[in-house]
């Protein structure tokens, strides 16, 4: 049994990758299956469908320029298996991202559409439909990872060159995820803020208001920021944590023994079955929206963990050595355990803290009332207690990992966490689509009874988002500590030295500090970048709103498509500096010779320490803003048009960038900063 | 000479340490020499003196139950000259912060008295005033090091003995230093919060109206937070460092050698040479008050610079192994002056980021125009860019000396940074004295032109709190390395063991993000503890007025006391439980037997990384926020009443707690954490 395992388990796997493609395929055709509405709504659905295309292609040409360059980098430096991995993990995480978009963008008229018809439909078509995205992320992520590996296996007949050339897709796909995350998540706030500015503020509209010119770049910036960049960054996650857990696998097992490299591919595999299982299990549990979302969660991680049972024991007949340490399948399976406990874990953490039905948002919402400042302040204290939990869960992980099996042991946890990612991120996705229905149900004048559905369904996707995003920042936590100690491995095994990395030696801590300020800058200029582009959509719909009065009573329909043009700009422009930050650091660092590769080491974990908590105060400060506007909007404290709903808008206002731009895009830039590391290492060191 | 300087170094030193006092006195004779104007001035500056009083008393009450108990356990655990050097360092650190604050609230009264005389008397008094903190911290820091650490060796009879026992001192003096920064801090910026919300947006008063009850409250904050707290803090950081350098000067240097422990206290003698200069310069240099009071900086540092060069040559004739590697005068002096030029480098930067006349605070002040969310946005970023240039001049400066002369050398740069804190103190001390004397000006009816002088002494107060802010945490991160180095070297002695920080040891990584975490954690407290005791001021001054109608008509006079009263219990009870985290952090930490020495070491280094970004961060987005709000207020952007400038209220408010209790608290935990390490090596891991 072992020995088919070994011999065919990535195999195995990629036809389960296979199966969960087809299902999301069929996931799709169940989407379109259903209607889509009256013509006015399809006029509106084609509108936002084609600003987000025209985002998504015109992100694509900047994003080639850099990838060429860096490509032919590679490429010059690093051999054609792993320049073409690079090509191969950039257009994977764009079409998880493209494609699970555009089925949101025909997903969000279906679902207002069966809203009219029931809650229960208008749930399904937008779950199925973010579900599509949930499927790809990891069908794609383990068919790319998976059958790349076995082609360069067999092209260059050696399975040293296959791994190595892994980096090269890691660093592809997060190189893409980091443009993904920054651009889509300026655009999306920069759109969203910049149509509040003129449109709530200055005129007085409501929401989606149809006279807003801004208001269809809005809802093309729910697509872009939290489907395509959200997907973009999963799949990231997912494939560079599959390939830290190989590389691991590969440099520490004894006799660099296969079972080590293939058991990751099989835990991918494995799982998708049980994301495929919870997605049924949302489909006909007839319960309220929230717990069949739940429902679904637990669904997966039971079936997931109930399959790899029997298959670690088959794959472990006998403890392996890893670094020396004897490890059985027990322990194997330990840390399986703790990787899904741990995603339990951290999103009811977020959920603790962002949900309004729990104490952090509720003091926050009692804050709204002595004013703007105190919300702020409050806010800001939310998110810096809320690290301290996850970042205990986190280190009680990784000492019981490790004590279990070492780094490997470390790196199945993250595996076996982000598997679960298939069901999350059909959480996640399902927001927007939500979002977008209440928008295009406003915009097309349909019954507000419709609204109302789609805007409980709305509330429901916001605590998921929030949730989701808490699972994202552990796991890439988690997953970057895998890299460190792939970077430190192949350091030793490219250098054949035995490189220590001491807190008393001066290079690490200025490593580690230099490291540390890589995630403040970025958020800095990562906030910046969506106050600029705001400005630049305000100004524009000053214009449009002054130089054609009939916009704001009706009669003339305002320029949707210039906004959609200036925040796409705009949003591509400024993302380009922080997503090049971590790669300029990296480099300089290296490249000084009294620093060098130990500091570099400092650098990898000072952005990993500092990224998490920053991370997760960012993200959980802003979830807890958003929800205490929603409880404040619920009545309480004065309810809406209250000086305390004034002061809930400003926190959040302040939260939309924190939570969608800045916080979530430094886990794509944790990681590249540590990828690069590793890809470097034979050019740079040797 | 050498000998000379090796016999009688330390002697010599104090002799300087009593020139410093002496001059305080002089200092303190010629502010109390002044004229103290009318008699309701008098009284007003009565209320602020007993205020303050009261709640240092009450604050002494608190922490010596806190105290009593760590001087039995070390006093039990470590022996009585350990425990000595514990209550030598409380009882000096709260001296600085009394005797200083006694004097600011008699300066305070004179300099409002002096601004109806000229401009430059009224700065004269005030910067006198503030100058005697200035001394005390430096005279006081260097006495109590130098005189305990004879005593004991003369007692004892045994150097290592009297170097060990300086450890007591350090925690004692760290200890009182959170308490007095944290308890100060929640309390001025409670007083400060609350007498606006009700007074300033309720009632529409006036700052500084008497008829505000919080308004006494307000203005005693000032003296018990940026004057007592302020100066308990730097002493702690001053005493610190010298004990950091000498124990790392005993434990590196070949064969102990003396010259390498006594350097550091001549360092400090001869730099009072230069702040008694320095603070002459102000006194009689007939130029602005902005160019007199950076000109006193500069003649300091000058001064040290030039006879510091003589000195360490005698010192260091030849060449001196540490940790084996020879170091000549030449190196020692580098490091000196890298730590004077790091100490200008951190007064630009931060000059930069948060003085009206530069980018940053500008477009703070534009980010008004778009609201308050906008004002936030761009204020957290700004202290997120603020932390990049800081921390790579630490980095550098760190990189420079550690190749100079090893550990010992960034002691000494440390040593030398903060030898020229006798002038910065004095610059520090003086905001809060004009600040004070504006209120008495207000409070008191006097001529409106009396307050534009006070007024523009206290912008100048403003930035030159900012700046100092700046040094401080650059200080403490530089200082907190020497204190890790000096874990790190006494683990060795003392367990006669080669730890070893490695990151890739597990328990490395724990300790770093449990370390991380600190920061994260007691600013959130602090935060929260700046609302709640808000709160209760709030509460209370709602009280009185509906009490007693006749307040708001000027017939009734408020019960300013109960405020007072109020506000300080609540301050000390808010205080408590964030002071203690360390604490309880670092034992925990040590205690379990997984994590033990090797993952203290990890805290150590994970609360000096995340401590002195969000310390610089949140000082220096707090400082460009208040600097934002005076730029709208001298009439841009729409001037004062404009929407822009509630939106520079708000940003104020929120920086109050940022850059007044959080951010600088963090100084004095990050060596608290780190200091505790050392003392409890001998107890807990031997």
């Amino acid at each position: 049994m072992q020995q088919f395992l070994t011999d065919h388990g990535i195999g195995t796997s990629l036809v389960l990758g296979l199966v969960g493609l087809g299902v999301a395929g069929l996931l799709i055709r169940t989407v379109l299956a259903s209607s889509a509405g009256n013509e006015r709504m399809a006029e509106i659905a084609a509108a936002v469908q084609e600003g987000a295309k025209a985002y998504l292609h015109r992100q694509l040409v900047t994003v080639l320029i850099i990838a060429a360059v860096i490509f032919a980098a590679i490429f010059k430096l690093r051999g054609w298996e792993t320049a073409m991995g690079f090509v191969l993990g950039a257009v994977c995480s764009l079409a998880a991202g493209y494609i699970g978009m555009m089925v949101a963008v025909r997903a969000n008229v279906r679902t207002a559409q069966a809203a009219s018809v029931s809650p229960h439909s208008a749930l399904k078509v937008a779950f199925n439909g973010g579900a599509v995205t949930g499927l790809l992320v990891v069908a794609l992520g383990l068919l790319s990872v998976g059958a790349f590996y076995l082609m360069i296996r067999e092209f260059s007949g050696n399975t040293k060159v296959a791994i190595d050339s892994l980096v090269g897709l890691a660093l592809g796909s997060s190189l893409i995820s980091v443009f993904a995350r920054l651009g889509g998540g300026i655009y999306t706030k920069a759109a969203d803020v910049g149509a509040d500015l003129v449109g709530k503020i200055e005129q007085n509209l409501q929401e989606d208001d149809p006279r807003n010119p801004a208001t269809i770049a809005d809802n093309v910036g729910d697509n872009v920021g939290d489907c395509a960049g959200m997907a973009a960054d999963v799949f990231e996650t997912y494939a560079v944590s599959l390939i830290g857990a190989v590389l691991v696998g590969y440099l520490t097992a004894l006799n660099q023994s296969m079972a080590a490299v293939i058991y990751p591919f099989v835990i991918c595999g494995v799982s998708i079955i049980g994301a495929i299982l919870g997605i049924g299990f949302v489909n006909v549990a007839p319960i309220s929206p929230t717990k069949a979302l739940i429902g679904g969660v637990v669904v997966s991680g039971l079936v997931s963990a109930a399959l790899l049972w029997p298959v670690t024991g088959m794959f472990f007949p006998q403890a392996l050595e890893f670094s020396g340490k004897p490890v059985d399948a027990r322990s194997l399976y330990i840390c399986v355990a703790i990787g899904i406990a741990l995603t339990f874990a951290a999103v009811g953490i977020t959920n603790h803290f962002t949900s309004t039905a729990h104490g952090p948002v509720r003091r926050l919402a009692k804050a709204c009332e002595t004013g703007h400042a105190t919300n702020i302040i409050a806010g800001i204290s939310t998110g810096h207690h809320a690290t301290v939990l996850p970042v205990l869960c986190i280190v009680g992980s990784i000492w019981w990992c490790h004590q279990e099996a070492g780094l490997y042991g470390i790196a199945i946890a993250v595996v076996s966490m982000l598997s679960l990612s298939g069901i999350i991120i059909s959480l996640d996705a399902f927001g927007p689509i939500t979002d977008n229905a209440g928008g295009i149900a406003v915009m097309s004048g349909l019954d507000p009874d419709v609204r109302k559905v789609t805007d409980e369904l709305d509330a429901v996707g916001n605590t998921m988002k929030a949730v989701t995003k808490g699972y994202a920042i552990a796991s890439a936590g988690l997953a970057a500590m895998v890299l460190f100690g792939s970077y430190v491995e192949e350091l030793k095994a490219i250098l054949n030295e035995d490189f220590r990395f001491d807190l008393m030696d001066p290079r690490v801590i200025i490593g580690l500090f230099i490291g540390g300020l890589l995630p403040f800058s970025f958020t800095a200029y990562a906030m910046d970048a969506v106050g600029n582009a705001a400005g630049a959509v305000v100004k524009e719909v000053r214009r449009q709103i002054a130089a054609r009065p009939g916009i704001l009573n009706g009669t003339e329909v305002p320029e949707y498509k210039t906004c959609v043009d200036i925040v796409t700009k705009a949003a591509l422009r400024q993302m380009i500096l922080p997503a090049l930050l971590p790669l300029i650091f990296v480099i300089v660092v290296a490249k000084i010779p009294q620093l060098g590769p130990v500091a570099l080491g400092g650098v990898l974990v000072g952005t990993i320490v500092t990224g998490l908590f920053l991370g997760i105060a960012m993200t959980s400060s802003g979830g807890a803003w958003d929800n205490a506007k929603k409880y404040v909007e619920d009545g309480n404290h004065g309810g809406k048009g209250s000086p305390a709903h004034a002061a809930a808008v400003t926190g959040d206002t302040v939260g939309d960038p924190y939570k969608d731009t800045a916080g979530p895009a430094v886990n794509p830039m944790i990681k590249v900063v540590n990828i690069l590391a590793i890809l470097i290492i034979p050019i740079l060191f040797r």
